[in-house]
């Protein structure tokens, strides 16, 4: 493991400037991690919900994560498919929390998937699948 | 056809207000449109490329206005499944548009796909298809 | 549960007879099981891989006997959505399994997803999700 | 254009020998072709439907296709992801046609897109997204 949790939060508070406010890492292992989506109303829809595009954007940044957990801080890894199956509704008031699997890490390409939870529900909000390109050594 | 690009740009302000800023429907026909995505510093990442939350919000926006161009204004009509593939990186500073079409209407289930392009410019920056569920009738 | 590994299995055998010869169901629980894809030269590639056709229907067929062993045989549930990544070349002569997991189990829609590895391999060949559609009560 | 319809044909015959008496190119231009399923009793459901696997197998083969249309015989190209959506059931006893579209052909990776069509029937059976990956030059 190239990174632990504090050193994710410093990279997403250093580098992910725009959306660190809203992301913090709870827990990472090797090829896993735990992504909380910090409660803010600007992410929210009438009725309390969460919006799609900002879990999306929980379940990219939380694989996105995982990925450089293991190889290290390299910015210009991109995101270039995505899968998402939006199962429950989130509950309002409630966090969300995202826990992510690596399941590959190749030399070009690497694969992960997470589920995205009401924390205290463990019935899942939502699914994901997501492959990343990871750039040629400079 | 229930709603034409004007009636779809006014339901976009009355019933997305928290959006309505960031999109504009530019043109509408049976089972297709296409949505402008509006500039706007919140939604680029460094460089000046737009963020893979926005495509996502973007072409999920696109697609459910395209059902409800047909189907009329039902609020409650849900994303169950959303696939994406992120091609290119597009042009810092051009707008982007989203192409959409309808590929099934059912009685709960409508499936149609998209493509984003940077306007002008011919080869696709994203490819997305959607699912949405459609509330029974009242 | 309302089927077992041995209930399943004659399902197959008496329901799905074009494909019984290729699948046994190894191991079933709550919303889960693991299904073994048996050896044959009809979906091998040259050099000894499985084909990409009968990975996915090992996971259709895997992911919807868990959803039938939830709510017993109903055999017009179809495939409605599927999402495969493909990760790594199966060993040659190595059998394949499928371990699934059922993520919503819905009045109309259901979704799971499942793992296949090469026996004895802890890395995943490929990963796959798919959601089914299930028919009202007649 | 690297390889029209009968150097198409006459690669599947060659290099394909296990599947080439399913599928035979219709058309093929620029980054886009028409695959056709040829009639077999081993593809179809009870019911004359024709199954899952076989769609996939046939959009999976049509987009590989297209891309070889345009790099010529790469054997290796393998495939990464898969997305479908399985909108209608195809009426009995009737020929089905692939209809592709290149939408990236980049230097590792290629993605394309196709419905599926049965003859006569505007109203897409299928939908299907696929990437490849291109192998480095040897």
């Amino acid at each position: 493991m190239e990174m632990d949790r504090d050193a994710l939060n410093a990279f997403l508070d250093r580098d992910f400037a725009e959306v660190a406010h809203m992301f913090r890492v709870e827990t990472a292992q090797d090829n896993a991690l735990t992504l909380r989506l910090l409660p803010s109303p600007a992410h929210l829809r009438p009725g309390g919900t969460v919006s799609g595009p900002t879990l999306f954007a929980l379940a990219d940044v939380a694989i996105y994560l995982t990925i450089l957990s293991m190889i290290g801080p390299k910015a210009l890894t991109v995101t270039t498919n995505a899968g998402m199956d939006f199962m429950r509704k989130p509950a309002a008031g409630v966090d969300l929390l995202c826990e992510t699997r690596l399941l590959k890490l190749g030399r070009v390409l690497a694969v992960g998937d997470a589920l995205i939870f009401a924390e205290g529900d463990a019935r899942p909000v939502a699914r994901a699948s997501m492959t990343y390109s990871i750039p040629p050594e400079g």
